[in-house]
């Protein structure tokens, strides 16, 4: 099974970079599957009912989520019955909405997995154990298995890889909107790559206007972030191909588009 | 002037692969300075002089340090005499050793500035101020500034490269030891990449052994984090090619080479 | 002189309690100078012009702030023109009003300092070397020197007032709206609290509506904190009495009043 | 009931104090029950065997922990027998030792529990939800239940405090090392206090030389923090009375002794 998977969407300059590319990705690499971390398409605060009906339409399979979940209130009316939006899975029991997903494609099934990181970040529950058992549930089912953990630390990230190496098929990172350069299969059959990156504004910081991001860091004064509405795009991916016997990855690639890297058919 | 950076370089594993790679990247790319991160060169913590030396023996220039710093106390016997070793610029006024250094290759002068960050991390002083003085006064000199900005977060990161761009040649981040994708030159001429990465073990996390760092995550005990002495390598580098007259880069590349991304000549 | 600090006002109930005891404290202590925390003084979150006012035409005559000086945005409209106003002076250089104020009360100078900690606060500048400065220019007027430093961390509070030992009157802490209980006179004659407490709901979490912050403690789900407008109250306050020639302390106390410490004339 | 507990016992200077105060005490209080937090005992670093038998021998019948657990290795040699040794319940399920523990005393049965904050500390096991469960276990065997909840946070304590009221005989926290004046009995009759404060060197910081925790702040340099073996003391606790039918607390009131506030027979 191929899986291509899309980093943090931020507002519409994000959206229309996944309209503008992922026709020509589909083409070349005819993935079976795509994911798409969405916690920022919303104006980069969260997600609408609207905006997740469009990325399902743009030929997005699953939606996943990460800190900025539950930016945008509107979210608490829809993610009941939003069937493949999923939001970090180690979250509060009380929270709304769950954390893994089944996908079935050409009669293989594929598992999504969100969960959240702890360091430099709340305490939600413990990623590491609920992975363990969130990971032998699913491969009860099917040894295809994708795993979005949203962290900040590296070295959280890369443990996480590394715990969960030869039981899924994929461990990708988001959150720092950064892609790194890292993406490799560890020895026990997983991909991995440390922070699939953003897709939204290039030349901004992480998708906010730089000039109050700059400000904020010179002064510690309030200020108010926004997502540009025009300006140049950046599209960060990773793509994976699973073999659907055993599970585990047999190429793996990231992908970065914009005018320094431009996209390559 | 032609300069290479080397991410940082971690324990005996790392400063072999220096060893290994850096007469193959001389041939390559025919550096002028070649400015290295020693910060975890003696086993992951802190250097010593002998390392020290050893480095500049190789063929390094200019070592630059971050939060790891004083970790062997060996450096604060050496470090006044140390030349070519420099440490964050905005430590406080009481610590020993300096921040900026000068060098001169071919009838060129290029400065060297060490800063630290201070999202996750102490409060130093303030970063974007003091780089604003000190890239003012470098540029009394001659327009070739380097600075290695050590810092966790990118939106840290990206905004101290945005709010020096066309100001001095290249900003490049180290500290989260996983080198990013997003090498780039800003529209004012500044070459930047969030995060070089790390040169040392590869199959562990940050270069430390990977069981006793799972360990802590999934335990939060107490964990003795040593780094392995033999094992596979990564290297990883940054690459900038600066107008002597004007200071802005003209071109600049990552350097990211293991067994996933061999070497190539 | 005779100097009675009221700890961080919340909201109309912190203001009503003010309104009720400062009479009562007026007589029993006799006061030369009131000074009153006013970061939470409008519902919680800042302070406005109108409650600023009201605040002086209760008798207080210097209002200092803290982490939410900025929460109510009226303030960058009057905070230039409020005289007996003022935020930490280690705010950025480009913020908006000032950190010291001097007032003159029965031929005496009292020069009132207020400073932020950075122990789980944002990196603002060096307070300990910020108030070396500013404490030294005050000497120069008048011995007699109060200092409201607003921070968390018990560590850097106490370090912060032995580092002012024998140099200004008073340090009394305040921001974790609990009051401790450790009131003393250091030996080099500085009166000192780690926190004074808050002036506001007794029967909340500091000062906050009880129920959604242990949602908020419970789940990590956004939560929306309120201050209640009705409820029993507290009253949290230090009173010092300075030798007007050496500006040493010679008494200090602290003033807790609520239905389980009642007011004690 | 009658209950006494000590607050964090730190170095020789700490248990020294004990032995002074601890007579006294029991002849004010007569209480059935001494608890006492440990966790510094050990020269400000954990504890050991030795000293944990001295301080059973003083007359304390329970040792609560925190996060400084296992800063003395040995502890992990003796942990397992030690039956009235406690660390926070909410550590890991791989910790050794225990978060619970009974004591009978004149026909009644107390059940103590150690828990640990999470604000500004480590994502131990949520505290709230364990807290739920101990306790309802705990009160099918007696409605007397003492819980130490060792946290940096006043908004964290006080609403920890809060959702246990009614359902145990106390919640103390420790860990900050400064007694809060706040001492009360909530509504449902729980006696509570944001922090009993620390029992050792009263000239230091937190019981640490403050000369070298000054620096530490001023300069953000390493800096060897070490307790004092000589000077003067302070004494912290909190007594409370509770009745044996319902649990609830009758009588609480604070224990703080030192120079400044000499004891009272
Ligand atoms: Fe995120
Ligand atoms: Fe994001
Ligand atoms: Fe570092
Ligand atoms: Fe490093
Ligand atoms: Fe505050
Ligand atoms: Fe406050
Ligand atoms: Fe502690
Ligand atoms: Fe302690």
């Amino acid at each position: 099974m191929k899986v291509l998977f899309i980093g943090d969407i931020v507002g519409s300059i994000g959206r229309e970079a996944v309209e503008k590319y992922l026709p020509r990705l589909k083409k070349k690499y005819e993935p079976d599957v795509v994911i798409a971390n969405g916690e920022n398409a919303a104006a980069g605060r969260g997600i609408t009912q609207k905006i997740y009906q469009q990325l399902l339409q743009m030929g997005i399979d699953v939606i996943t989520m990460g800190n900025h979940t539950w930016d945008n209130k509107e979210i608490f009316e829809f993610i009941d019955e939003a069937q493949y939006l999923i939001r970090p899975a180690n979250f509060s029991k009380e929270a709304p909405g769950k954390g893994v997903v089944q996908i079935s494609k050409n009669g293989h099934i594929l598992t999504v997995i969100n969960l959240h990181g702890r360091v430099f970040l709340p305490p939600h529950e413990d990623p590491f154990r609920m992975a363990d058992e969130l990971v032998e549930e699913a491969r009860k089912i099917s040894p295809l298995v994708f795993v979005d953990f949203h962290g900040e630390a590296t070295s959280e990230k890369i443990a996480f890889g590394w715990h969960l190496d030869g039981r899924v098929s994929a461990v990708v990172g988001t959150h720092t909107h950064v892609q790194t350069a890292d993406a490799r299969i560890f020895p026990g059959g997983t991909a991995y790559i440390t922070d699939v990156g953003m897709t939204g504004p290039y030349d901004e910081i992480l998708g906010m206007k730089k000039e109050s991001v700059i400000y904020k860091f010179q002064t510690n004064m309030p200020s108010r972030f926004e997502v540009p509405k025009s300006g140049r795009d950046v599209f960060s991916g990773f793509f994976v191909d699973i073999d659907n016997e055993t599970g585990k990855a047999t190429f793996c690639e990231r992908i970065y588009i914009n005018d320094d890297y431009p996209f390559q058919g």
